[in-house]
């Protein structure tokens, strides 16, 4: 919690606790605060050259070393390394698991807490209070401020990660040399509220969710709904294209006319994908981070004058779309780049021809990785790092 | 099972009982077959004014009167009745619930049957054996039969309904002088399979599911899992547009920030769709249909070539989209109607400019209204009806 950290090692990482707590856009507070974080390459001695990377949905802080449940490569690892766009030779790059997340950060899997700040001895559950993106934000300032970093060099993030990129940039402009919002929109669409609809139903109405309860039986967890809510949400961040040349219309086996059977590829595919998910993650966790991001309208406060919200900012922004991703279409990257032209904002933009859909911005997708690095290699010259 | 029907008084509708049963593509025999149906109109003495309609996956026999389980009225009442483009002042109207439904033919929820046809004093449940596409229209043929029509002037039908008159005509092209396939495709694309898989999945995922005998338990119906997979595939019925439009981002009450509450329009109006559907549809016929529609592919048995399927038709073809629709594009419609003119059919196509989705083949939308009704009063005169 101090303001005066020293550089900081290669690979560090820690859970930071905030005695003081957060106070959240809901009124409630979460105190302490705990900050689970990992950090990659080597603060300067100036604190220049920070990147703060912000995960999506069901993303960690894991994002260039292999997954501590899963074993799998970090999520970002083609571009977050030595010598890559995010080039850990040459930044400090920190990684923070979101508010409301499973990964070691305040949220409904970590032990409740009451008003002084006193252990109950049981997880929050579903009473872990309602977060917003802006209180994501705000406790990844805590840890910014413990770093005794006064200014990032970037904030970048895709999807979910990249609404909290505006959110940084509206509230902590002068926090944020340069933002790259990936793959995201300035709020979260009726068609994509109603898909986490779907997810959070398939969670309450399984059983095993017990209320939010799962957590008093031991090793019982709302698994089926879980899997379910990740099966319908997976189908979002494919485009049809990729769902089609993955696996088409191909039979698997012989009986194509068995019933209830494991008939078509994609099928087998989701359920794997399902159920390697409900391993990794809390579904309490599930529900209170799609609330979140369905809450996030950036210009509501403004009256829906989205350009107001960043009116006279000093931050430069790189704003990225994929041609294919239905989830957050490029029309809505096209409205964000609009909006901060009329705050007479520095941006650039870049619409990526790519068939991979929403899921291209963690794909190998070489335009994607020569531009956001370009963009950050320019922020760096700026500031001579 | 005459094939000497008298001609039909207005309203017509029964059981029909076949005992010989239908061989189906799987090998299984269903004996007898029950075929559920609803005539309109009157038919001619020269049994040359019938129109056949086919309905969607969650559609029934009540096309043009209030269904029996919930009271609303018929699904196409704008489109068929007196005056209406499809008139039953001039045309006769059937429309069967399709093989393997829930509102009276032979399906999962009706008594099985032994081989010999002796019932077994229990549902059929998930022990009904696989149908497709060509089994449901192979259902209605025996229909037709006992109604001594020959010909159909017009089978006509949106979505899974499509996909019927699509078999239709390639199963019997002389028995169809005039075919209407709307907002469907000549087979599923990946991503509509997956969308079934999700709902599938949540119903499998309901404890009262029961392993699909849930009869077993009176009264207990797998009621989350059905909710769900209705909530997810009604998602896929509407627009971006027409969801925003309908619920946008309007809060419900005052306490946005209530966790796990409705808060918005959106989730409100899922679950109610959710909960009104489970009273009327059976989760095995919901199964067994989505089957259906995953399976087909009419090509398949041409290698591909869709054009093969429909070379030297006598039948004529409207074909319609509506712009909006993506769970069946107009993509999809635009290489059908290649294959027919490549086929050297009859083809008439038309895009229907909608911001409604899917669901517009089923809503006021005028120009389709008009277009639909030019082609029907065209065929009419044709045949001199």
């Amino acid at each position: 919690m101090s303001q005066a950290a020293t550089p900081l090692p290669q690979f560090t990482h820690a859970q930071s606790l905030y005695a003081e707590g957060l106070a959240l856009d809901c009124g409630a507070v979460v105190a302490p605060l705990a900050v689970a974080w990992r950090g990659y390459g080597r603060l300067n001695a100036e604190r220049s050259n920070a990147i703060l990377i912000c995960h999506a949905l069901t993303g960690d802080q894991y994002v260039a070393e292999p997954h501590p449940v899963t074993g799998k490569p970090g999520w970002w690892e083609n571009i977050v390394g030595p010598g890559k766009p995010i080039d850990t030779d040459r930044f400090y790059v920190v990684c923070a698991n979101v508010l409301g997340g499973c990964m070691g950060s305040s949220g409904p899997p970590e032990e409740m807490t009451d008003a002084e700040g006193r252990g109950q001895g049981r997880p929050w559950g579903t009473e872990f209070p309602s977060v917003t993106i802006r209180d994501m934000v705000r406790a990844q300032k805590k840890l910014m401020d413990e770093l005794g970093i006064i200014r990032w060099l970037a904030v970048v993030g895709g999807s979910m990660g990249g609404m909290q990129v505006l959110e940084w940039a509206a509230t902590y402009p002068d926090a944020v040399f340069a933002a790259a919002p990936i793959a995201c929109a300035a709020h979260h669409s009726a068609q994509n509220i109603a898909f986490h609809e779907v997810g959070r139903a398939a969670i309450h109405g399984d059983p095993d969710w017990k209320g939010g309860r799962y957590w008093e039986d031991a090793g019982r967890i709302p698994a089926r709904g879980l899997a379910v809510a990740r099966m319908v949400a997976h189908i979002t961040y494919l485009s049809e294209q990729a769902l089609t040349r993955k696996f088409g219309r191909r039979l698997r086996g012989a009986s194509a006319l068995t019933f209830l059977e494991d008939v078509f590829e994609v099928e087998s595919y989701l359920r794997h994908q399902g159920s390697t998910f409900i391993r990794r993650f809390d579904a309490n966790s599930y529900l209170t981070i799609t609330r979140a991001m369905d809450f996030f309208d950036l210009a509501a406060e403004q009256g829906g004058d989205l350009a107001a919200v960043f009116r006279g900012t000093p931050t430069r922004f790189f704003v990225a779309s994929f041609s294919s991703d239905w989830l957050f279409p490029t029309s809505e990257s096209r409205a964000l780049v609009r909006a901060l032209n009329a705050a007479a904002a520095n941006v650039s933009f870049v619409e990526i021809a790519s068939d991979k859909g929403h899921d291209a911005f963690l794909l190998d997708e070489p335009d994607f990785h020569r531009a956001l690095g370009g963009f950050l290699r320019g922020a760096a010259e700026r500031v001579g790092v």
